[in-house]
């Protein structure tokens, strides 16, 4: 027996029984500081939340109500791992609309696009494997490639998103340094956090990079159809069939449900029906038969429609904002989806002006959240999917606030005057409804 | 690049990417029988599905227009990675039935008890680290500690449950050789699959043993409120709050909700909430606005009442045709859950045996499912909690003609006279409705 002579943790019996792996799960200080941050008066343009309310409430009443009445005890009972085949031949043709030809065989039904992400990534992924990822990337990505030990290299990305020559520049460099590059995770439409969309020439690039080093594609779209003004360029998984697809049902319709999905080649797929099984037995009837009778029985491109609309006017609200109260800084400016990634002045720091932001009644997430490597102090995301429009202009105010408040102090006194930061990374899963 | 020199994994171009731990997710041949098996003609003794056409089918659908009426814009949108308070306060009330005091703060909610065996298994587990197990032991649990690669030490039970002397022993020995001895997870309850049930003094001295040896204990508990007569003895979480205690409405409701938990001490409950946010951000929050509005309006512990008489019913039923049937066999009596543990004389072989008995329109579990060292050929678990009374006499009837057939065979023309069977252990996920 271990004498216990680390006070810290003695605290924890089992301090010296965990698994390598959860070395790092701890939960960091800004997750403490989302919690004060929840508060009413606070305007957060720090969550990943849809905007529900904007949801046909009725409808979806109305499809639990037949689900209920015509497949009850089929909805309430275990169903298989790989997800209903009505459900998924459905799914095939959402992702028809962003150019995806697919047999419903191929897909698997996840409890959001979170477990597909968590899955793949625990049957590839061996710990010191290479995990390549835009700069910046997901920050619940980076949270599931950390927990199966993964070494996360970024790549550089753009306006037009990853760049295709570096990254195969640092497939080449890892792998001539004996690394195992096995995976490159993107999100190539309407980037979270940094807003941009991957152009159609690149996707090309990529793929053939990818294909010709080995290197698995992992293409994460869960925005994809929550486009402004024209739509998004096809999948990479449309001009690829070897691509890791990830799709869901969480920004399109609701992430109440935890119903996204994963395309993948026969033999992945395969492994990733067994893996589903061992992790949770089968993803939710219940859940599954709801969105199956809404697709049936609604128009859903419609909805989709009114979301697009209502993100818009909110994206255009911020934008606004942020030409009127931060002219001097730069921004993204997002063809769809949740997200703008603003670039601070030099002098400061995103983690570390947070709790002075919360103090001013505005939340966002700090840009360091969404890097491996403890980069992303000069970033902040905003989301404008949740709060209205009015929200946003006066959030953003706050932040102008916030920021020209702390120029001031440093143009006083030097650098020392803000507050210091440790540059640890922010390495542990985001509250949920920062994801 | 590595060149394609094996014709039969070259069809999967990924295959030299797999990680370690996926080396055994390949479909077993049992799990291709089982897909025969689900044909309507088939009597279907193999499966733990519960018996949802039980349920107050009005009254969830009341609760499901409830919560969309008053909090729907809740339930659609994400929630906290713990779980929404009142359902956690909720399952304190319902482990207080089997003697446990805990607070809601401790308690996390999971996809299902699965998800929670995955995590707990994921924050401990290192390869190579071992993980005590009841012989036989519940095939989802072994599936999960595959995947972790775990090694799995079954230790021997009787009809009192596990043996405290042989788990001392084992422990001892096991770390003489050097090996890392983390967690013993068990079933006290009417146990998947033996059927038996922990007496209330070994739970004593087990929760003693581990706690000198310094052993977690993962107390998994599904069926522990379906006792057919006396109540099962209080959890051993009850005895001792350092056990981490898995919970089910999969078995007392609904599993199409996938709505679990875990009790779990402070510092490893902080762990799994990572965990799960992690894995799938949050459970949810829709499945478990529906649960929760159930347990504040109906009469819950009555509808476990009914439940009880059914199976009880079942169990009735299957016990009396196999004295009718098969009286030269023995098996368990369970006082609760779902599951008979039959033993087969010494000839036959139940994985051998498996395919005959679905020709003769019988499906059942073979033992060698339950078991990660090859085990359980002698045995077969035989579910009562999904068919009638009546398909359970036909399926026992049919069993005894298949056993008595090859029984005959043998004794005419000796062992050869049957099929013979790869001794490979049955170690992936089974199908979800074999659980």
């Amino acid at each position: 027996m271990k004498t216990e002579t680390n006070l810290g943790t003695s605290l924890d019996p089992w301090y010296d029984h965990y698994a390598a792996r959860a070395a790092g799960l701890s939960a960091s200080e800004v997750r403490a500081l989302f919690a004060v941050a929840s508060r009413p008066e606070v305007v957060s343009l720090a969550g990943g939340m849809p905007f529900v309310a904007g949801l046909p409430n009725d409808r979806i009443t109305g499809s639990i109500e037949r689900v209920m009445a015509t497949v009850g005890p089929q909805a309430l009972q275990y169903g298989s791992g790989q997800g209903i085949p009505s459900l998924r031949e459905h799914i095939t043709q959402v992702m028809a609309a962003e150019g995806i030809q697919a047999s419903p065989e191929d897909v698997v039904v996840t409890t959001g696009s979170q477990q597909a992400l968590d899955l793949v990534t625990k049957i590839f992924i061996d710990p010191g494997d290479v995990i390549l990822a835009e700069a910046p990337s997901y920050v619940g990505a980076i949270g599931v490639f950390r927990s199966y030990q993964a070494e996360i290299s970024h790549v550089a990305m753009d306006d037009n998103g990853l760049i295709p020559e570096a990254l195969e520049e640092r497939i080449i460099t890892l792998r001539a340094e004996g690394k195992t590059v096995k995976m490159l995770y993107t999100i190539p439409n309407f980037h979270n956090p940094a807003g941009v969309t991957l152009s159609s020439d690149r996707r090309a690039s990529i793929a053939e990079i990818c294909r010709r080093h080995h290197v698995l594609i992992m293409e994460d779209n869960p925005y994809g159809m929550l486009s402004f003004d024209e739509p998004a360029p096809d999948a990479i998984r449309a001009i690829d069939d070897g691509v890791v697809y990830l799709g869901s049902f969480s920004k399109t319709l609701a992430p109440g449900f935890r119903i996204g999905w994963v395309l993948a080649p026969h033999a992945i797929r395969e492994k990733l029906i067994l893996a589903v099984e061992s992790a949770i037995l089968c993803p939710s009837s219940f859940s599954q038969f709801v969105i199956n009778d809404y697709l049936d029985t609604t128009d859903w491109l419609a909805q989709i429609n009114t979301f697009k609309g209502i993100y818009r006017g909110r994206k255009n609200a911020m934008l606004t904002a942020l030409d009127d109260h931060l002219p001097e800084l730069s921004w993204t400016n997002p063809n769809g989806g949740f997200f703008v990634w603003l670039t601070l002045p030099d002098e400061l720091h995103s983690k570390a002006m947070l709790p002075r932001a919360v103090k001013e009644l505005v939340a966002y997430t700090p840009g360091t959240a969404f890097f491996a490597d403890g980069g992303g102090g000069q970033n902040i995301r905003l989301s404008f999917c949740y709060p209205n429009e009015t929200d946003i202009a006066t959030g953003i105010r706050r932040l102008s606030t916030v920021i020209n408040g702390e120029l001031d102090l440093i143009n006083t006194f030097g650098r020392g005057a803000t507050t210091s930061v440790s540059r640890e990374t922010d390495y542990t899963a985001p509250p949920p409804n920062i994801n």
